[in-house]
């Protein structure tokens, strides 16, 4: 029986969306990057414009916008380089979706499958160079560096991925490193640079990244939680894809650990028995050994310390809306 | 019977070869690289370090160094900054060789071969930001800005290619804009970075920036009939390659243009006809109709070209080093 949790952290008061408060700023995010996308090379808008559109939460130039409003920031250079935070990202997405030969996305084909593993690669790279001519255009070193640290951060993360992933003695240290690496460090990044374009004191700028990194790998527990849980139409993609794709994630490595069914998980992670009947076993043996409910209760704990991140801010309806966004992380459907 | 073409350019008097000249200097950028690849986790400074010692000419690095030292650089960063383009160059080649499926490179194989396309992808990706974290710690936004706009030129031209190159359509104009972006664009911004940390005058920025595009030009001009024309053995790589994978190059379009044998290469480039005996056919064509002779006129018109742009600089041994550089990129084997 799994433990019962208490939560450690209640739902917010008001709902207020982060989404609805920065509405007018997000929709210039969007313009921005529609701007700047632009290539004589009429495949780049397109495969860029397709993987754009699909829209998505937007989640890191929220942070980076919302991060530089709380600090008081008056200007519109956090505009352009959300926008850059955002083709990180979709450089990121559309090199992931080549390395895990995804087909879906949001429950749209994917770009590699749409156009071409090639295509995917290139535009990715021309993406990325163009975040970095834009940085360079608003002439931060410091954002610069944050941002070119993570960049490099998430390659060395897929990397770790890549080479061990794949197997059951991945301990849960080295997964919260991998996505630490892969997934946090640019939302930590993105809501770094908000904090320095507004030139925050260095606490502010420290709790924000902090914020984002704990945010990001709570959002990226549920990410592994929901590949097992969700509603297939909500998700967007196929349940199971990580077990599919023999991807160790955290409710594996816990319900290994537990040792219920040791042989089960050897067959399937040592002897790639991965057929849809031991899908249906795996996802029985995580809900029954209680991984599913400790990986999601771990996520739980790094969600409470991203909202404790925000202690030193004082009352906003912008710190309360990133207050929800932290919340609402963790209770999504997809 | 293809014309007599008078050389544009006589072979350099005195030997002078700028890779022993800088030979000090260039031990310098492999002491960087290899620190600098550095990463905790272990298959990325295994690949690039691999991809590295494949050797190579370090051509674009040693443009970097020479042309700042002709500039009368006498500082250090010149250094670094020249391996923060051989990263540039070598994320490239990892990304290409997936692109392109190749299996062999300097007579070894391709990275993809030896490990897989996803490491080669995210390899890439690391080189490439771990040169922008570089250039970043260098602190010049001018040296960044030439090299960010450089990368998303790469991948523009790239694209380019991947959607028009395997065409008859192909004219001469959209094929030198292709080599210019994917190939050229590269040497013209390592040039141009040695003459901007030299804090060269205007007009000597300009020129190297110039010196380096032509040089770019004939290169890969060469390169493209060397595909055609070489020694196996000494190109490391299968003769005829651009040939087997359809892409259509200078000397193809020229020879389809003089009407030689029409239907052959439209059944080869689009009816996809192409056998080893068409290839046979192919070099037939191509040295008969002039073509292969032709594009190395206009090779060696470009280099003739980026030796002009020498002239505003006084004589020395570095100048001489860098036409010889110039003339042996026409008259090499591989």
């Amino acid at each position: 029986m799994p433990p019962t949790l208490k939560p450690s952290f209640s739902p917010p008061l008001a709902h207020t969306s982060l989404t609805s408060l920065l509405k007018t700023q997000l929709a210039s995010v969007d313009a921005c990057i529609l701007e700047k996308m632009q290539s004589p090379v009429a495949l780049i808008p397109q495969i860029a414009g397709y993987l754009i559109s699909l829209g998505g939460k937007r989640l890191r130039p929220l942070l980076t916008i919302a991060c530089a409003e709380l600090c008081g920031y008056k200007g519109k250079r956090h505009i352009q380089l959300a926008a850059c935070v955002e083709f990180i990202h979709t450089a990121t997405l559309l090199h992931d979706d080549v390395v895990d030969e995804s087909t879906l996305r949001r429950g749209m084909c994917t770009a590699n499958t749409l156009w071409s593993n090639k295509a995917s690669v290139l535009v990715g790279d021309f993406l990325f160079s163009r975040a970095f001519e834009l940085m360079i255009e608003d002439g931060s070193l410091d954002v610069l560096q944050i941002l070119s640290k993570a960049s490099s951060t998430i390659a060395e993360g897929e990397v770790l991925q890549l080479t061990s992933s794949h197997s059951l003695e991945l301990t849960q240290e080295m997964y919260l490193k991998i996505i630490e690496a892969k997934t946090a460090c640019l939302f930590s990044a993105a809501a770094e640079v908000g904090a320095v374009v507004a030139q925050a004191p260095q606490i502010n700028q420290k709790a924000l990244s902090q914020l984002g990194r704990s945010l990001g790998i709570a959002f990226q527990l549920m990410d592994d939680v929901l590949d097992y849980t969700a509603n297939q139409e909500k998700l967007g993609k196929k349940i199971g894809d990580d077990f599919r794709e023999g991807k160790v994630t955290l409710p594996v490595i816990l319900a290994y650990e537990k040792g219920l069914d040791h042989i089960f998980w050897e067959e399937a992670f040592k002897q790639e028995a991965r057929d849809e009947k031991s899908l249906t076993r795996a996802t029985y043996l995580l809900h029954e050994s209680g991984a599913l409910h400790e990986a999601k209760a771990l996520a739980q704990k790094f969600a409470a310390k991203a909202i404790d991140c925000l202690n030193i801010f004082p009352d906003s309806s912008l710190k309360e809306a990133l207050q929800n966004l932290v919340y609402l992380s963790l209770h999504r459907e997809a």
